[in-house]
């Protein structure tokens, strides 16, 4: 039995801040974002074309914690009444602060004492638009948000089919000026999604369909774009690479590669789109052969036969300038053995359909 | 600029009208099916899992009628309250039906009226719970229901977002007793609804993504189907293809071959899935190379060279025995000529990239 779902109404659109009214329709809203520039000029165009939003959060948070989320709930609560839509405008960090603030509307004791204990949130009123400016995250249309409980090192998943964006708006415009460090690392994000969806038990037809061509256009287009950042016809496939993985992982959730990468993020401060992709390579050495459905799967995404396909993932991370052993993150053999063992036993270890002693030898 | 949407909750589960009740969850609900076996043994089990419907409409039509349609939704009507699920149980027709008899909730004439002008209904209250007995229709995942205006000699569409079902089950051990007939021709549909949204001005990559999976599984898993009719999961995979095809135009529509259709089954009684695919080969021939991003999609789909192609779409139209010339239909050279101009101009034949000059020689 398998199950697909996704209520997010997805657009691709150029100057989808300037059309945003016509979708805010004259709720009273509030926009989550970043300080600074890009982000001040994105508002004022916003307001241009909505109106003036009740709150504008503009102090998120990269890799958002729970306890700057909570004072950032306590000030827009001060809105009376709570807006009606939520905004999330920026990254992964962005768009999962947005998700927190709304399902705050109803409490925020209640709703932190739910996220501790991993339940499910109850249904919210508040709609939320997701606009990401970086192509990797997937939180555009996937119903949980990544929050850090950076006092108990531990990460947080808040989720609720309550938290699907009523809009995803993809506009790679906004994505033009990204320099190419992030570029990268939200692009490996991405591709990580992809094939966490692939070598997933929650695996399913429409999802291994979107991971497919997910991956394929992430292997054609990435080592394009790092050459020609400003190339807005290659941002574009990128920005579309990363909603398709989005959209597939956003009914398996992921695998062992994003459940090795939280440990390597808080331990030895790896960014998250490498700590969750360096070890693609391995997994994927390890697990051609094992399963008749994934090596179907791979072979559509590869230009080259499976046999090869190990080498051609070494060659596109080597293309990037993106090391792919665990040593070169700085971490010791027994840590790592350590850090991948917990990792197979965690929640997102338990998706992956490969056996420890299989895979490990090979990351 | 491009969107999709689905909000339908998509699951593939073997005994489904066994676990219907838990999503019936005690609301009120009809049964729209046919007459006789098997059907009237579902209507069985659905009733130990869910209770007793307040109406079963066991009287659906294969291409149903408006005139038909406007009966039965008066005597649903005489249900008070109306109920709260229309649960759909059969090939298009029963599941069109369905989503007919859900819209007259807001009253008969008024839907009438809108459905001869062609406008979108407005919201309604009534959910459908979709569960196809054919591989083909894709009317589980999309919004529209085809009726035909018999005395107008027209066929009419119902369209809104609100004819989506809130679920979708598909159970692919309903299909085990098709004919050799039935299960060709609904497989054709589907695979005619993959191709159409493919060559579709309003086709995106998601759309491309599960037209090009449903499409190969199609090609792989019908030829063996035919030869063994109730092998269990070559009818699953063949249930697979046909819904990821839904999803594909779901939110593309048709196209060229879809409207050539209707005025071959109104005039010369072909039935839908032959009328709407026997055109396919000629198309395929037509169009590739005319566009990069088909042929993009044309070379994951098929096991053979782009060039290779129409002849591969041939002989797998005659390994099922199907013929691809209009001439076999009882079509005149000139009658052909004025139905396939007609259909470029139609609604779904705009949604065709391709130019007439260059696809009526070949078809």
């Amino acid at each position: 039995m398998w199950n697909f779902i996704n209520p997010v109404n997805l657009r691709f659109s150029p100057d989808c801040l300037k059309n945003l009214g016509e979708l805010i329709a004259g709720r009273s809203y509030c926009i989550v974002t970043y300080d600074g520039e890009p982000f001040a000029n994105w508002v004022q165009a916003i307001r241009q074309s909505a109106g003036s939003p009740v709150k504008v959060v503009s102090n998120v948070e990269p890799n958002p914690s729970l306890n700057h989320l909570i004072q950032q709930a306590r000030e827009l609560k001060k809105c009376s009444p709570f807006p009606e839509v939520i905004v999330g405008l920026g990254g992964g960090s962005a768009l999962d602060s947005a998700k927190f603030l709304a399902a705050c509307e109803s409490g925020i004791d209640n709703l932190v004492a739910m996220l501790r204990q991993g339940y499910d949130i109850p249904d919210i009123k508040t709609k939320i638009i997701a606009i990401p400016t970086t192509a990797g995250t997937g939180s555009e249309v996937t119903c949980w948000a990544t929050i850090w409980d950076t006092e108990n090192q531990s990460k947080l998943s808040l989720e609720s089919k309550a938290l699907y964006a009523e809009h995803a708006l993809i506009d790679s415009e906004l994505m033009l000026e990204l320099p190419l460090g992030i570029t990268i690392n939200t692009a490996l994000d991405a591709l990580s999604h992809a094939f966490e969806s692939l070598w997933n038990k929650n695996r399913n037809p429409v999802s291994n369909a979107l991971a497919v061509q997910a991956i394929k256009g992430i292997f054609e287009y990435l080592p394009l774009l790092v050459k020609d950042l400003k190339n807005p016809k290659l941002r574009q496939k990128i920005a579309v690479s990363s909603t398709l993985a989005g959209l597939a992982f956003s009914n398996t959730k992921t695998a062992l590669a994003h459940n090795i990468s939280y440990e390597v993020t808080m331990k030895y401060g790896v960014v998250h789109g490498l700590a969750c992709s360096f070890t693609l390579p391995g997994i994927l050495t390890a697990m051609i052969g094992q399963d008749t459905k994934l090596d179907y799967a791979l072979a559509q995404v590869f230009p080259v036969k499976l046999e090869l396909a190990p080498q051609y993932m070494k060659d596109f991370f080597s293309i990037l300038g993106v090391a792919t052993e665990y040593a070169d993150y700085g971490i010791k053999q027994t840590e790592w053995t350590a850090i991948v063992s917990n990792a197979f036993d965690g929640a997102r270890g338990a998706n992956f359909i490969g056996l420890k002693e299989v895979v490990l030898p090979q990351i």
